[in-house]
């Protein structure tokens, strides 16, 4: 899969993923109105309508771009029936021909990670039948348990031809509050991306491993470090835009090949009609603001990565 | 609803928990058979399967202790399906007077966070309604991304009195990876320990607070530190049983007024049947083997708290 999505990050030229975490506020009226009219003000009514929502994006950047990242906290809010619109999305993405990233941060003791990733990464096993029950194509875990909660993930990935970005600094401001504390003089993040690295080079594709890392797009004096530390490793970068993060900040984390980093951006996309650059589209063409705020985004970055050469 | 634990814990004389973690390789031949038949070999049926089992073993069980804590891996496998057995589950539990530790491991960045927390303890706003999505009554989380993952999940727990355990030392075999790491001479527990006592400080009960910790049976030095470290913080045990831990090891996670830790066990009651000491009871009367084995462990840890009295 690693392969693969680096195929299609050369093929788009845009080391991009949207991040379809929709929040209700982002839904505009008409779709709003038109599920909770349907549904009712209920989970399912709101579930309903985040997935409309999506569709709409979704119809609207395909071709742009290599992947998406659906933040399943967005969805699980509304329960059994937002788990659903979450399966959704996955499953039109992957007819629209898109890599699915499920932002999932799951981590837990062995056999409870195993369940985890049988079921967004593998099958889960019912009868005699083996099932997909999510399906996505990478998922992100949280690596606080160690090894043995990151190496039932690691197994579906090799049997199934998936990949793992591992937290290593997250993008949060107050991230470094444990990554960054320093043992024998060294971060915490560091021995963490250490332990991917050692992880990923058992687990290769043609030139990067399918076990990747999550450093944030607002922290680029870590993104220079890790990726001197980690060169085969593929580095998801959340935090741009609405973050903070910038294309500027993140040449850094791309090797010289012009690879080895994929950029995340959320609200920045799906919620770009209601910044003041895009406020001319308006609600009824939110998707349209979000395809000319995916086409800005490519520039920014190819921009930044020519300059840097 | 720290006190109501407290207070169940008193009345049960059971500071036990017990783990709703259902596989499919648990459920008894005449239950899954029935579920199969009547959804097939879907997710669904499998869902149904796990939700029958976890009934039966409510039925049995629910008057002895005082408080369940489904793991959400073991439902979430099952896809939307499985979703909706834990939600299920949830909902039985309190018709039966259960406190409900949902064991999710989630935490991500605030906005993120915010929504698992409105999910899982909160209330969802779908337009003019708050709707409870979960609606478990502690939730355990994950604390690698720092105090900002942290706090909507301590908002929620203050305005809809609710609580949390974080993990600060897991049960699992490869836990010492990063969390013992040694800080200035001290392991990254204890730091996250001290944290998560500050937090608790501010978000007090009448005398434990509703943000509690993590600790694993399977580390019982650990134990002892970190119940000195964080007086006023109820611990929840996880590993006893099937990952190791016994009741003479676990004294030391409680205060001198037999209070201040609540220990799981999973596997060692759902599946006590499969167990040599209970396969007299055999599949059919599964929960009456649950039962006995509830017995078993409140007469285990009542045993070593009154011998180190």
């Amino acid at each position: 899969m690693i392969n693969q999505l680096v195929e299609k990050i050369k093929k788009t030229g845009a080391p991009i993923v949207a991040g379809l975490d929709p929040m209700l506020s982002y839904v505009p009226e008409h779709i709003l109105k038109k599920s909770l009219q349907e549904f009712g003000e209920t989970l399912e009514g709101a579930a309903d309508a985040i997935w409309q929502f999506n569709k709409g994006i979704i119809d609207c950047i395909y071709d742009l771009i290599p992947a998406v990242k659906p933040q399943i906290a967005m969805y699980e809010q509304f329960g059994a029936e937002g788990v659903r619109a979450f399966q959704k999305t996955v499953d039109y993405c992957h007819e629209k021909g898109l890599i699915v990233i499920g932002d999932i941060k799951r981590g837990d003791i062995g056999s409870t990670s195993a369940a985890y990733a049988a079921g967004h990464l593998g099958k889960t096993v019912v009868g005699g039948s083996r099932i997909s029950a999510f399906g996505e194509d990478f998922a992100t875990v949280n690596p606080y348990l160690g090894t043995d909660g990151i190496q039932p993930f690691i197994d579906v990935c090799r049997e199934e031809n998936k990949g793992l970005f591992i937290l290593v600094k997250t993008s949060n401001p107050s991230s470094g509050e444990f990554q960054d504390r320093e043992i024998d003089g060294r971060p915490l993040y560091e021995y963490v991306g250490e332990k991917v690295a050692e992880w990923g080079a058992q687990h290769m594709g043609d030139t990067y491993s399918y076990i990747g890392a999550v450093v944030g797009a607002t922290y680029p004096q870590v993104g220079k470090i890790m990726r001197r530390a980690m060169p085969n490793t593929y580095i998801l970068v959340p935090g741009y835009g609405a973050q903070g993060g910038k294309g500027a900040d993140l040449v850094h984390y791309f090797n010289e090949d012009g690879l080895g980093a994929i950029v995340n951006s959320s609200r920045g996309i799906i919620a770009a009609y209601k910044q003041e650059a895009y406020a001319q589209f308006g609600p009824l063409h939110y998707a349209d603001a979000a395809r000319q705020a995916v086409l800005a985004m490519i520039a920014d970055i190819d921009g930044a990565l020519q300059a840097a050469k």
